[in-house]
């Protein structure tokens, strides 16, 4: 392309006009976090990126990433001046619209939501990381502003692509000065973001973000930097163009009035009387292994005894060897997690995120994006670290993407409250549209496994430390939504819902009361959302009350999640952890906590 | 003290030999994550820190934090040799000892729970900010691992340190090259963990961490730098002192054998007949303002209209002003918040976190186990950035630490949904021992905030967006556990739950639904955790249903605690947000997603 500077700097106001235009009809937005980056974007969108705006799969192409996803309106202009959507940009923040206040999946340009700051590298870096595994030389561009540097989040992502060496990724800073609240920690201090990502392992230059000749050149050098990845620091004004706004505080968020206030800014930015046409530009397709549908078959013996974790070891490994758009992560606990077993087998295609799980899950997201099927390991606890970023994943709809989390509840023992997760059922079902998941067994972890790696979006599969013996037979189908009712008879006086670690206890009760008369009927709630609640109503319906026991707390878990599906129809005695546990063995902890056998047989009798 | 570097020496080979003997006792633990710190402990508690080990309150005195918590072993050893615990150190991680495997409250002398790595860094800052406020010189130390180098929370901390030139702040990380799975990123690469510190402002010094003479002059420099924090860099050897598990993978987190394999390892430590006794030291005594028991008085007006988010920034200034001992903190989003207005009124007890929730949440615990009333407030959605360090801090109990989430729900309207917070409730109400509260208009939002501050342990409040009308008197108490009824009648048909923004919906339901003939009963649930079982109990009762109204998701709320509370007496309908949100304004989506009054109508016909 041969766009002169002059004439990209009429398009960088004209950006800026649309931002302008768009949030005044709102009423609401960010403009000025729009004007800082105008150039940096004109530059980006109409001379940098080999991209095609008719075609926004990104496939065999640059792709873009807004980190700062307040600045979604000049996003939104880019877009639509560069011919890659139609929509009206005046529709801005309309509940009809997809144009919305932050990016979302509603426009097909956008991979990754972002607007919780500080995820956009990380999902950067997961993406130049499998364009690397897939051997193409597409590149990923992701857009920062200064206040989300604050992030630690932001620089697991900087270590991550320094330790992969992904030249591939280029991160732009767009350094405004200001926050949201007032200046950032580093101000105009653009040579403090850049000795830190020197220090980090990049390529950092410091740019001036309104200087367009600058900008492309700098542009053309992280293109021929390799080995490492490359970060343009820009030194910028927040409101660039209309003096009322350039580098004044008091302006984030906020959008200029309809009328002479909007008027008098738009004139000011002068002649934006420009269209320019982007060349189609995309690399020679790459060329991965074609993809399989996922399948595995559990090879085990009823009654052998093995973790749930373990067993996830062993479906990965299988998916791995049969599947090769099958990729694995883990924060440092794969020798705990057993996705060592992965790695075994396919070295490639696992990808150690060390002990940064926002990252983790940040990349996980980025590595989906680029058509994989992704497991993601850590502790179940440790997921909380990457809470947000589980929440914005949700939102961002992935194909597959799924989050394994072990050792989860006291049954891990002697560790102590620290590395227990009592709240990650309760975390992971609040999330929209997320499956959640939890084995009792080996043959119950492959398959669920192997149903993870088949459903669309977000799954999450709760593993356990401790040994289970396996109950089901290998050819077991496990479907999601579903349950198995363990033990049941015609005089059940009352149903035990156990999951996990809690089935063997639950069995054990039944067997306990057995012996005293007592009838109850055993269902393993392997699938804990959704939940099987028409199999719920009718262990309602036809016995005098429910007893949940979950290694987990008692807020937000199974106990809740079935007393919600029963309607009303039975009493539920929800039995789980209410207490900050301590170290101890597993069985004493979870007589201490209250879900072993001999607390359920209680909680039946106090029922009945 | 005049210890020479020969007896230290000692110390750590019998501080070594008690982590060994410990965990071999206790058949699981982290010998060699010990071995590598021992040197660097011996030095600090017996040389360097001035403490007082018949006073674990740390008060003028340094404090240490155990960021590395698995290390808790030497700890204890350490605080054994040293005369300040009295416990059988071979007791540890046994259910009835307070050495647990990480360390926690169960010991004085652990002022925050650690072993989710990245946290203990956060805390020591906020701890060495709070002693600059109160104007004393004691310092504070904290001990990192490398692997946890890569929690980007860890790197907010350096910043946080930074920014406030913490120079009685000192962070000592043991290099010993090994993570949990494998070689750390950088591993034995301390230069570039030095240049790292650097960049972030630190002044960053390289020991041989089995060096005590080094050592010894490092701390020594660290405690004669002024103006920034210092950070010890020590080379280290996971295992050493025992050749066989020196510097060797595949010894993270196991024990040696009892028998032939520990006394082998104990033999090779050779002479540990050493005793120390620590001189007792103090700084002067700090004089901050004596605490007062937080009071407020609300000064609304019926009807009047505001956010409880301005109610927040109102009820804080007047805190303010009153109590000496209540400090706030906002992660850029005081103007958002009105944190601003605390910090109008006192501006040396407000602490600006940027934007690094994980940061925020690690230094307000720490400065709340300096005595300090904290409140530490951000958009509700962002919090979720710091789930797994609430997660620590509930397991910290501290005195008073209160997080503000405002902004919760889709009633923020146009930003869209990475700025709505549907999974606060769910989050904060599956943490053990959490005080959950949602007031719903401007004197509650006061009152809640005035209970808050004198509540034992964490609070969490959700604030809204958008301006309600003042229901209540401003003499109205609102206790923990309670709720009000708000609309109530002898024929009752319905019980409408409600909270924060839906409240008047359902006031508005309320009305709609008496013209027609139909009563029904509405709740303010204010007191989300602990919940009003015997009010909801007696609604059951009393009426055909319930409904419950949130603006929040369904999974994890208030439906589902609801629907629990309520034991199977009545019928539930949980009205919350079941998809995914978008843009649009807040009446708009409070309709789409079904919490609006003409929803709740519905919901209450579908009922009868």
């Amino acid at each position: 392309m041969t766009v002169d500077d002059a004439t990209l700097f009429k398009m960088a106001q004209k950006l800026r006009r649309h931002s302008i235009e768009s949030t005044t009809e709102a009423g609401s937005g960010h403009p000025t976090s729009c004007m800082s980056c105008a150039d940096l974007l004109a530059a980006l969108f109409f001379d940098e990126m080999h991209w095609d705006p008719s075609d926004p799969s990104g496939k065999d192409a640059d792709v873009f990433v807004l980190s700062k996803g307040h600045a979604a309106p000049i996003l939104w202009a880019v877009l639509k001046e560069a011919g890659a959507i139609q929509e009206d940009l005046l529709t801005l923040r309309r509940y009809d619209s997809p144009l919305e206040g932050h990016p979302t999946r509603h426009s097909p340009w956008v991979r990754v939501a972002t607007g919780s700051l500080g995820q956009g590298l990380c999902a950067a870096a997961g993406m130049a990381w499998a364009r690397k595994l897939d051997g193409t030389p597409a590149r990923v561009y992701a857009l920062l502003g200064d206040g989300e540097m604050a992030e630690g989040s932001v620089w697991e992502a900087v270590q991550y692509a320094s330790y992969y060496k992904l030249d591939n990724l280029c991160a732009i800073v767009d350094v405004n000065r200001l926050g949201q609240s007032g200046p950032t920690m580093l101000g105009h201090d653009t040579a403090a973001y850049a000795r830190r990502f020197a220090a980090f392992g990049w390529e950092a230059i410091e740019v001036d973000g309104h200087d367009l000749a600058q900008i492309r050149a700098t542009y053309a050098r992280a293109r021929a930097t390799a080995g490492r990845p490359f970060a343009v620091i820009a030194r910028t004004l927040k409101g660039k163009g209309v003096a009322a706004l350039a580098d004044k505080e008091g302006w984030h968020g906020k959008p200029l009035k309809k009328g002479e206030e909007a008027q008098k800014a738009i004139a000011e930015l002068g002649d934006t009387n420009v269209t320019l046409k982007v060349e189609r530009r995309r690399y020679p397709a790459a060329k991965p292994a074609a993809p399989v549908t996922p399948a595995l078959q559990p090879q085990y013996e009823i009654g052998q005894e093995l973790a749930t974790r373990e067993a996830y070891g062993n479906a990965l490994a299988k998916l791995a060897a049969t599947t090769p758009q099958v990729v694995a992560l883990d924060a440092d606990t794969k020798n705990s997690t057993f996705s060592e077993r992965f790695k075994a087998v396919a070295p490639a295609r696992y990808n150690e995120a060390f002990i940064a799980e926002q990252n983790m899950v940040g990349a996980a997201l980025g590595i989906a994006s680029e058509g994989k099927i992704v497991f993601a390991a850590t502790f179940a606890c440790f997921l909380s670290r990457a809470y947000d970023f589980l929440r914005m994943a949700a939102y961002s709809r992935p194909e597959h993407l799924i989050l394994c989390g072990s050792h989860a509840g006291v049954s891990i023992g002697e560790d102590g409250p620290s590395q227990m997760a009592l709240e990650d059922l309760a975390m992971m079902r609040a999330l929209q549209g997320v499956t959640v998941l939890y084995p009792s067994d080996g043959v119950s972890a492959e398959r669920l496994v192997e149903t993870a790696a088949r459903t669309k979006g977000v799954v999450y599969i709760r593993m356990s430390r401790p040994k289970t013996k396996v109950l089901y037979e290998n050819d077991e189908a496990f479907p999601i939504g579903g349950s198995k009712t363990l033990r049941r008879s015609a005089k059940d006086a009352v149903t035990v819902v156990a999951a996990g670690v809690t089935v063997p206890e639950a069995l054990e009760a039944h067997d306990l009361l057995a012996k005293e008369g007592i009838a109850v009927r055993v269902v393993d709630l392997y699938s804990v959302k959704p939940i099987d609640e028409a199999t719920l109503v009718q262990a309602a319906q036809e016995t005098r009350g429910l007893v949940t026991v979950e290694d987990h707390g008692v807020w937000g878990g199974i106990g809740e999640a079935v007393s919600a599906a029963v309607q009303g129809k039975a009493r539920v005695t929800v039995l789980g952890i209410r207490e900050i546990p301590r170290s101890g063995q597993p069985k004493e902890l979870m007589e201490a906590m209250g879900i072993s056998a001999s607390r359920i047989v209680s909680a039946v009798k106090a029922l009945l």
